[in-house]
């Protein structure tokens, strides 16, 4: 009988990444044809998520600093749980340095403009496929993403 | 203790609705916090679906009829299963009248032109409110789509 | 940029085994790491499946016979579309013989005697294990069921 | 159009309730429908998980303390991920006290014995049932879980 083990990545198992500006990225699981991508983030204050809209469920756990969607009043902050639903629309804001949080995410992001036209569509492949140049280019072996 | 039902639909339960040239729709179920939604088609000959991009995981069941996609050599005929992973990228064309498909989707069909260009996104919510302006436009009672 | 493709199986390219007394499994797709498990079966009249519980949502397409749940009074045939969500619990009764349903199933039946006690635990790999050793059985090649 | 909010936690917006010893339980989410629950805990070293097997894909997100799971050497810490497949079986070990972990978990705990018989199968519903019962047995008025 196929019995499969859980599948562990220590906190510096898989290196970050900077996505500008010193923000960074880690990604941590792809299932292509589930369209599930978990990546972990630690933002500098300022750093903006241009507005984007949903095609699955996110959920969102902050475990330090501060951010916000432009559309709602409320903060996350350490210990925060955010559950986004399929459909959902909004801009990230950072608040304060060394913000981190997993973002736990199903389907693609479809960025929109003020307008709402679509501007471009970001989903795990295309993130695992920047991730892997951001390591060659800073001369990091290729990281072992969890990758099926 | 909360125990659910199962939620039966029998074939004459919900109506369908003419999507242009004789083709029908039916619409089954929307999750709409999962992005999920479930169709039922009846396509004639020579229907087509423009290329589009899924997000997410989508099945396909046939019941009658034959159609393909144009970018593949199989004929999904009656009987036949198709698992088309997220990030699948196809052109649908209907072979023969009477063609019956149930499409169990997740997440949004990102449209694309020759040239890979996204022309538009449709997803459940979107499939939705036209299966409810199409009912109305026939002078049908709202139908009672397993919507949560 | 990886593109996956859709996967196809026409009605012949998997075999059906017999699940005693005539009734038939087909295996098509198991996502071992989702709890994902894709069957189609053909029961004839008086086949029962015990009282079970799921642990997570099913759906049913049945296309053709009769059946239904001892529970409810609602009977699937050609065309019928049925939702199981997690935590439903029920018996399935076949009234027609050549009875044909696809079900796409996530998680597990927990299986229940009258009292409500658990007596067994069958999920996609269990099933999928007793297909290929059925399958084997018969004699036939091992089949391309739809693993990950 | 319907367009869904994102809904948001604060770390003080549910309460801990006592799982015994001064382990600590929150559930933030269940899903009836999809068999999907999401708890945090607050584990004492010592606690103890008996050995049990998932029959949904299952996410932990290790904030604070150590813990393990009996079969395996590595060590859940701050900034841990771990990722469990459907099917996977083990036993949690809390080795450090002020362990947080958040459970983002499809399908049902099915607990097992030494010998792999099955004692009891745990769901979300069960637990949301508990820590309703908990909180109002420490007269705390009813949470505001994200039950759908």
């Amino acid at each position: 009988m196929y019995t499969p083990e859980a599948i562990h990545f220590g906190a510096d198992d898989l290196p970050f990444v900077d996505i500008g500006d010193g923000s960074m990225l880690k990604v941590l699981q792809v299932k292509r044809g589930e369209g599930l991508w978990i990546i972990e983030n630690i933002f500098k204050a300022g750093y903006e998520v241009e507005k984007h809209k949903h095609t699955g469920p996110v959920w969102g756990y902050t475990t330090s600093g501060a951010w916000k969607y432009k559309e709602y009043d409320y903060v996350n902050r350490a210990g925060s749980f955010l559950y986004e639903p399929a459909g959902s629309v909004h801009t990230l804001q950072c608040i304060e340095d060394d913000t981190r949080v997993w973002f736990h995410m199903h389907g693609s992001n479809i960025n929109l403009d003020a307008d709402d036209n679509i501007t471009s569509v970001v989903d795990g492949e295309l993130t695992l496929e920047f991730y892997y140049a951001m390591c060659e280019a800073q001369g990091l072996p290729r990281p072992r993403v969890l990758v099926e």
